[in-house]
């Protein structure tokens, strides 16, 4: 598999980064990731209670992940709406880690502290401008996530397949491709449009690693294409399984409730209840429309492995 | 560049085919694409005035293609809400051309008669169960079309990263990737992702041989990559350039217009007002979100040379 020059900045053997989801992307499964090959990506939420430490608990999935892997791991952090982002940003500094993502917010505020600690830094953006923006800022890439992707995407709705390019061909930065992506076929063809790398959400939830619940991983493996669906749209826009939750949030929007009628019934922790304690019914599970394609748990190396062997097979059905 | 069993169903040189977009896909457009070794598609509506004959002008745009080239070309059929559409049929089976896209309908209605007189039938489909469906009523292939495509797109949603895997591991016939392609960086991703051949309708939109109005061919070398959006999302949902009605249009959806209010509004032939007057203040565009990527207006021949000149190029930078 091609080595690309995101490999040499981060450090790692093969161009595959596994998204740093909340509440589930623990550091078993980063270590997992890391250990095979990728980044895996830690979120300060991972696996804790509603109302948990999350500088407490991210200095304790740090001090896990060293103690199962030697190679290089992030920690993906929201910025925008995020109290705790100030004692965060300092904790990562302190603890040293290899790779900081930003995400949901302006990249000005942390990108040249970080990098002065020596922190490489990923910035997610899901159009050319916040690309441009984050470059202008100086990120060491991008990480540009299409509409297909799991979770909060961008209100914008450009997809994997368009953004792309359109990105590749805007910043000098590498770039890593988002959204859509579970197998080797769709990471040729992320590399194809001209990225320089992918990550995946949805295809590592559902692997022994992750500590989403049981439930939540069935419910993956179960899904077909048109099992996810983007749910308040002109809130803050957020690709979640189709379910009883879901339905009630398309209902109020068509009801036309109101930005804060939408934030009161989502609450802070709905996508908690859904990922980790795998309430389906109460809960809201962030999932990429990729899902259907998914249709085994497995380890996170060999998900790895599989597109590592897998990958100059695709590249030769293409001669 | 990579011949597929497409090439070899249609009888085509490059796995390329062009969209056959209402109002403008006319007989110079789909003669240079097929001179140009690729598959053009033909609109009963090309060029026509807004109550013209159908059948009178598809017969004469036929008769317009044989002059200028004798490869095969195609038709493009949609079959929901279309008053003409069993002339339309008749026409087609009459003028024994090559091949017929039918889209927007029941692949059940026609796939037979059209197969009984020897043409090739592809559907486009926007979801798996679409395209099995479609498999099982005997098309010979899918022209599977993602969310990021222009003009009307399905309700699921999907990308065409998302989409195109799902639709191959479902179906056993050829797949062509439609939505979001433009170059020969998107034309290998989507064989990648295990389509056979791709369509692409915005970037021939963009060409000298297309009757598309000035104003549109400008508007899309001019668009970014947020220039587009999608209207009418619970009716009939469209992907059009922005522009006043567009914003009208997603005010009366805002505000709670029924189906009747924004039929009403948008009429029968506000894309033509827009593609083919080029009055893009009443108008609509159908247009794709990779509008972004094009900045020329080129002759199709040129378009189709340059993917395939730099296929292998975007091949070996994968190696």
């Amino acid at each position: 598999m091609k080595k690309t020059r995101l490999c040499d900045l981060l450090g790692i053997e093969y161009p595959i980064i596994q998204g740093g989801m909340v509440w589930i992307a623990n550091a078993e499964l980063a270590a997992a990731v890391s250990n095979a090959g990728g980044l895996g990506l830690i979120s300060p939420t991972a696996g804790m209670s509603p109302n948990g430490d999350q500088v407490a608990n991210l200095k304790q999935q740090i001090k896990t992940a060293r103690s199962l892997t030697s190679k290089p791991f992030g920690i993906n952090l929201a910025i925008l709406g995020s109290p705790h982002i100030e004692d965060l940003i300092a904790a990562v500094i302190i603890e040293r880690v290899s790779v900081v993502v930003t995400a949901a917010g302006n990249p000005a505020l942390y990108t040249s502290r970080l990098k002065e600690a020596g922190i490489k830094v990923l910035h997610v953006a899901a159009a050319v401008r916040h690309a441009q923006s984050a470059e202008r800022r100086g990120v060491d890439g991008i990480i540009a996530e299409g509409y297909e992707a799991g979770g909060h995407n961008g209100t914008d709705e450009l997809t994997t397949f368009a953004l792309i390019p359109q990105v590749v061909d805007a910043v000098t930065i590498p770039v890593v491709a988002a959204g859509g992506i579970a197998d080797a076929r769709g990471v040729v063809a992320a590399l194809a449009l001209g990225a320089d790398g992918v990550q995946m959400g949805t295809r590592f939830v559902a692997t022994h690693e992750c500590v989403a619940h049981p439930n939540f991983k069935e419910a993956i493996v179960k899904a077909n294409d048109v099992d996810t669906v983007i749910t308040a749209r002109k809130l803050a826009p957020a690709r979640i399984l189709k379910n009883e939750v879901a339905t009630r949030i398309l209902e109020m929007e068509t009801a036309g409730a109101s930005a804060e009628e939408l934030i009161a019934f989502i609450g802070i922790a709905r996508s908690r209840t859904g990922q980790l304690e795998g309430d389906l019914a109460n809960g809201e599970a962030y999932c990429g429309s990729i899902a259907g394609m998914i249709k085994e748990i497995k380890s996170a190396g060999e998900i790895i492995g599989s597109i590592v062997s897998n990958y100059d097979t695709v590249l030769a059905s293409l001669r």
